[in-house]
């Protein structure tokens, strides 16, 4: 009998809190290899350690790097039915190589050449798109055709049909967020193929998608539409009312008519669904984060990973024990229950609004609704 | 002993379904009367009907003579702690002469003179004020000032500290609506009084108010605000949103999208609560439906009261047996379970938009917490 | 024109807060009576006092009473189509004479006959049925039988169809409470007729209903039975459960093991929904309360107003300003925001238990649901 | 530069829906592994498939097998602090050797001596214990000891306090079922120890634990405790009332009463939280299945995977491709997305029932709770 060909493979080992290594030991334990059994006590530290101690690590990716070898795509990947999209994802260091930026989300960057479609499908995966530049390519969403502009944030429930498509006589890119780890763990996944291009009359019909027409104002419900079952029916969160809300935060916070900032200088929002106030998908939150220069936010540490990119400005940003410079589009990583801060670098050249700009995204709403969910703020510095 | 003294008066009658009337039935009666009882079987029909037959009474109440009477009692009436404010409520004809519009709802024209101010209090009845015209007077709210312009919606969730200020050159009028009659019947209310004038240095910082600053953006939750536990803290729903909101869903629906509108040329949206997407307070909902000229709606029944208030245009209403012409400013009831439709007249002069614009309030989110809501919508005409 | 005929009667008085007596102001109060107006400034410290002062008082009605009166009716009137119900209820002294316990709560005792049927009907009023003594009476719920005996609690949530049948050889009496205010007073009420009599082999399958046999065990939910949208599906809370129920919080509290009791020697359990844990029933919360004997607890104060029957033991209840000694069978109204509590008279002839047993039930899951539930307990004595 | 270092590895494929193999793709793939970057076009067809292909498989393990090497694992292994306890886990042949009976699921069986303590400890991962056979041992929870006994089900929510100790004379051993996997690998765990002996005192003080006597009665919640904020406050569903409820549905379901049963021939119930009708863990469901001699259930096939154990009786069973006949104790997998069904044997001579009793857990309510679920049911045969 050839144990080693079971995938269970136990060592004994002497140590404190395991059992004498002896031959009937070792003999248990190549029956446990027989019977497809693995024990508790040799595995406990690892799976069940006193907090989480993340399978991903902090990692960094920079933005000209990314945008360079998507356009090196753009040259030699056609985009169609099968591959689907020319899209290309960020692979945690320490997740085995495979496509995933931490355990449970994907983060990608998008690229369409002009004239291009990206094919029609639906997938149970959640969705959304970021813009950190560019204009001219839109999302079409059940024949909803919603534009992508900097600063846009484009949320995409499960199993809706979308597909993009190129109006423009430039190259766009872009970032595509998606709980594609996540549901492959858990073998939620479905998939089915739409149509391979959009007709013409369909594509842009006006500044505004139908989806933004009907509930892009503030606290308005309309009476006609149905409440979507999962995920928010408003299909873009436009950079030009994120932008005025984190403006306003500060300003509100600079009057000292109380609250308005997380902490001095650090203004945030949530995108949420209007249909219930809760997060715009049931696995992703996303939030944009604005630090005046000079500011430096709180270590925080959650339970629950986040993908962070950089909308505007420069600084210097903690994770864990690692410490980067980022700019103007770069990603990192933020692994479970790793302390994380930034710092915005005054005078940043880049910077519409003057500040460090953060655009991040996390799984969160996960461990919310299990329970699962914890934080701790460093109180004082 | 006098019988006559207890409030409970019974009457033996002959009648099918009723028992025979003898003598002894008749001292049966005179001992409950005693002992403080009411049997079923004479009031069932009263109290048990096939469909609501509600105690009050479509009325309608004309704003020419409302505001007529309101800036007569500007003259006569003083504003001030005790009487609280200058407001004057709607009573209906069929609920005793009390200052009731239906049995859960109060409606009130309130009226304020240049520099006057209305103290401050609160109270656990929910409120709001909607202006149908004009402009120059705040509400300070927990120190927070609201503009109040024509089209605005303010809500003021219960236990809120609140007053108002007029600090323009002109007297001004507007609507306020409170749940007075249900927090009456159920025994509910509480009351304190706050400051008696606001000071200055709290009034009017600027166009908008802190609650506008930090959660009047669609579908952006600020990270930095606690979440209420009860009712909205979004404190003005402006004009300029709902007007444009209930124009976008006449254009999509015009676009032939899809949706859009509740009937062919009759748009509306409800005002609701950002943190959750319920209505704006916990006992009542407001919605601004907008229809073209010459469109008759369809005949909708609901449980639950609403009133009615005309903001633009003119039309004809219907409510069960009754029938008016109505036009700005208008206010009229819609009692429980009696059918409700409009037509809106074509070439209004008084229409901003050319349609008629409804402002509507109802106690129907207590129904639906209570799993008591039913409604019909006539299908065919 | 008689202004007297006016359903609003307004009368000017001279008095602080109010505006001063002139001919001017007579005159604007007789417009506003024309117009159907009542100001607020009148009428505000009726309509919106410091806390709830009720419409209705503390009252008391004796068992023995109610009994006697009941089965004179069963002598003179009969159950059938019509009349529905041979139920005689509570009339609050200060309600007008209307049959209603408190402002929303309907309480009767219902009486039927060795081989009467009480006719199948269905309401939106939800119900229920308590027993103090006796048996030998169903109710039969969409073809279900449930039996009634002794400490049974039977709730019944709107619009399903029930009868009443009496198959033993003595009469029987119970509590029903009911809505019937409540929705009356919300115009929220439909009612319909079914069968007006129960066949024969529908009556009596067993000792336990369907109900029961399908949703009686604690915490175990049968897969195969949808979920009801509103109320229980559980139709009788059995005594055994609900006298074991609180003898184990007592000696679990006696054992010193932590919690059990709401106070030293006060025991008491709510009637659940098993599908989510809340009230039996959408506007109704029941409860069982246990009062050792020489306990007596601390004076409660809640919004909401509640009935109270006492099931078994003596002692002596203390309600606002009224104290009253009761016993087996008695009956009692707490108004909104008056003080309750209760002695429990120590040996007791009447108790099974050797306490005071406190059968209650209230309208509070009406006020929780709405945001406007509020409660004081009196910490020390 | 060894590019062969990076945990990215890229093989570029000619292939339909590929790009062209060239050495500029060629360097673009080398470029993307020094970036740690993954294209999803070579990845999308195992990232997103058209339905769930579960990296689990259908797999069984024999109790006796089971039994035996737990018998031995109690002769070498000594339970303690460090190891924690004497567990051993099913391993999913296809999950790489790691104890994960699915890619979120525990289970393991876990074996305890005469007199033995398995030390106190606490973790955030939800574990129940179930008892397929033999008695002794006591769960003790936050001080609470609840007795183990055939056919208890032992629900305990995260960050409970718990230990276990023998109290009989002879070995126990049971099943452990927990979401370690999915914690695993969502980064979500917190562990402390707890105390190493439980003291005598603590140790078995009655047949029925507090939890029990507080909170075991059918609907009745006692008012005394607080309720939890996640999981069940019932730490034990005795055996005599899942077998009582599950022999009532068959009967009604014979009695032609009107629903009962899932199938003709198959009752079910599903432990639910008596606090909210939920389930009793946030990320796991539990349920008991009856299945009459005879009869074959329909193959269902659900999002999520799920781990059985036989409890009673014989029969076949079908997961995907794969059949066994099983016994008592035997466990096997069913991956997502596969169809299962089973097939009672007449005539099982191990059987209480006489029929067929099969004990699930999965992890349904995490899919259910973030929109993710679907199922499908074989209706006709």
């Amino acid at each position: 009998m050839n144990m080693g060909t079971s995938p269970v493979q136990l060592q004994a080992v002497q140590a404190p809190g395991q059992p004498d290594v002896t031959p009937d030991l070792e003999d248990l334990y190549r029956n446990f290899e027989k019977e497809m059994l693995v024990p508790l006590w040799t595995e406990i530290g690892d799976l069940m350690p006193s907090h989480p101690r993340s399978q991903a690590k902090p990692h960094l990716w920079r933005w000209s790097n990314l945008r360079e070898l998507a356009a090196r795509a753009g040259d030699l990947v056609p985009v169609g039915r099968g591959g689907e999209r020319r899209a290309i994802a960020l692979a945690n260091p320490s997740l085995g190589g495979r496509p995933f930026a931490t355990p449970t989300l994907w983060a990608a960057i998008q690229y369409l050449l002009p004239g291009e479609d990206a094919p029609e499908h639906r997938h149970t995966q959640n969705a959304f798109r970021f813009i950190v530049e560019g204009e001219g390519v839109w999302t079409v969403v059940g024949g909803d055709s919603v534009a992508m502009r900097r600063g846009d944030f484009l949320p995409q429930p499960g199993w809706n049909w979308h597909a993009h498509y190129n109006v423009s006589t430039r190259p766009m890119s872009w970032i595509d967020g998606l709980d594609i780890p996540f549901q492959y763990l858990a073998d939620t996944q479905f998939f089915e193929y739409g149509r391979e291009e959009i007709p013409d009359d369909e594509k842009v019909s006006g500044d505004l998608s139908r989806s933004e027409r009907l509930w892009g104002y503030p606290g308005l419900r309309p009476l006609s539409e149905r409440i979507p079952s999962s995920g928010t029916p408003l299909l873009s969160y436009k950079w030009e009312y994120t932008d005025r809300a984190l403006a306003e935060q500060l300003a509100v916070g600079a009057d000292g008519l109380g609250g308005g900032l997380l902490d001095p200088g650090h203004a945030a929002i949530r995108y949420t669904n209007p249909v219930n106030g809760g997060d715009v998908l049931s696995t992703i939150r996303a939030e944009m984060h604005r630090v005046l220069p000079g500011v430096e936010t709180r270590p925080r540490r959650e339970v629950g990973s986040s993908v962070v990119q950089v909308f505007d400005g420069s600084g210097t940003v903690t994770v864990g024990n690692e410490t980067w410079s980022v700019t103007r589009g770069d990603l990192f990583t933020v692994p479970s229950w790793k302390d994380f801060s930034v710092r915005s670098e005054a005078g940043a050249t880049d910077s519409d609004s003057g500040a460090l700009d953060l655009f991040r995204f996390s799984d969160l709403p996960v461990f919310e609704a299990l329970g699962l969910y914890r934080s701790t703020v460093e109180e004082n510095r």
